[in-house]
């Protein structure tokens, strides 16, 4: 990722308060644990009832994750009266979901005024050794704030 | 879709049994309503806790239904004694995941001894009327059961 | 696809002007042999120096021919005054591109002001029988002409 | 990329062996100018006839030397006997490609027994400066040797 400054001084508390309305991050056990300037880190503990029929976490969780870790990446780098809508993605799983914790990690590859790209993966931490078990690679949308 | 025949007669009750196994179907609401050769359609009744930042569905939970729509599609053509995991998916959102209920239709668009292409499509139903909300093109693996 | 109308009558002309622009097509021998609303269709007869090391069409190839059926898809819809840009696009490759022509099928799943959502598929043909052998989706972008 | 050893240790001459079977990589100017224990990189000089109707190189080109350079990073660590195929392809266009060469670089980021995930990239030079204009997330496949 170049470093890349975002114009709006104010998003990480902006980012903060988009992540506190998407009542499935608190519904899964999600929490925003890092915000950089083009980048977003996302944590999971592992609950059973996220999991699919070989009790590892359910791949669309995954995606859940990393496409909010994208979302948010590319959200710091917008302007403060915008909003950001996930055009689509595209998750390759490397590994089964298997762990205590998961580290979805978004990253702005290449913003633009209307679109942004993004790249994104997932760890899985097993006591403290972590497997990449996820890898995302999406466009996100701004838009402004309609009202 | 070619009409495609399953070889193990006992698909439903096998991609049913596997279906009661994932957790995360119960923890969010949805249930399998159709299972056929090639097919399989899962509904989502809204849920508020399933939300993003604007009060929509989380495109990641519309991922999640339509992954395992489109893994149980592949799953119905699998031999009995397999196990089916996803490899990857790509989703479009084509609009906002706004109704009273969801309904995830995947279909396999290509078999084959390991690997098993599938499409999915997630409608919104606002009162009666559907409108298409996501497209997914994934790839499904066959595995054998280890034991 | 539902039955969508061009807000340009001319766009078949406009499409064929464009397609005659891209001198890849020539250079690789594809011919734009059907343009609908809403769809387009590009004929690619084999030739050996498209192969790859098993002496089938190059992926890429198909994902070319295929990219241009979606993209000119797309520009069916749009206005007189824009120009159509690929975003992003995901092709599964079904079985080997072997045969003695290619037909590639590209169609608007979702028209939209900016992005349209496109599918694609590529048939090859052995005498006179068809097999799917590719299957897109795709993003497509309209900007305005610049001058 | 983890640091990834290749089990034969005559990859690089089996790759460059398949490469030149390539009859498109010839046929469009491609060459293969480096290989490594799961990477491989392809440069491609500028070329009139492989343009789009705005002047760039088609995208579907571009996708043809970074699905090939993702091909090859997964051949290296593939055995003796085996072929590679690829499974699907994902690619987004993050600028214009407008330049005098294009170089793809593709990597692996997990290998497998039957399927290796791999990430592209694509950069164009305008004199010795270098901007990123494709990213691919792939899938591909070992089979062994028909005969």
């Amino acid at each position: 990722m170049p470093n890349i400054d975002a114009p709006d001084p104010g998003f990480e508390s902006r980012v903060r308060a988009s992540f506190n309305n998407q009542k499935v991050m608190q519904a899964i056990g999600a929490r925003l644990v890092a915000v950089g300037s083009g980048e977003a880190r996302i944590e999971l503990p592992f609950r059973p009832e996220l999991t699919q029929q070989h009790g590892y976490i359910h791949a669309g969780i995954i995606g859940t994750i990393v496409d909010s870790a994208c979302g948010y990446a590319a959200y710091t780098l917008m302007p403060a009266d915008s909003e950001v809508l996930t055009v689509e993605y595209k998750v390759n799983f490397l590994a089964p979901a298997r762990g205590e914790k998961f580290v979805a990690i978004g990253r702005v590859i290449k913003p633009g005024r209307t679109l942004t790209a993004c790249a994104g993966e997932v760890w899985a931490y097993v006591q403290s050794e972590a497997k990449q078990v996820a890898a995302m690679q999406s466009t996100m949308m701004m838009v402004f704030k309609s009202g």
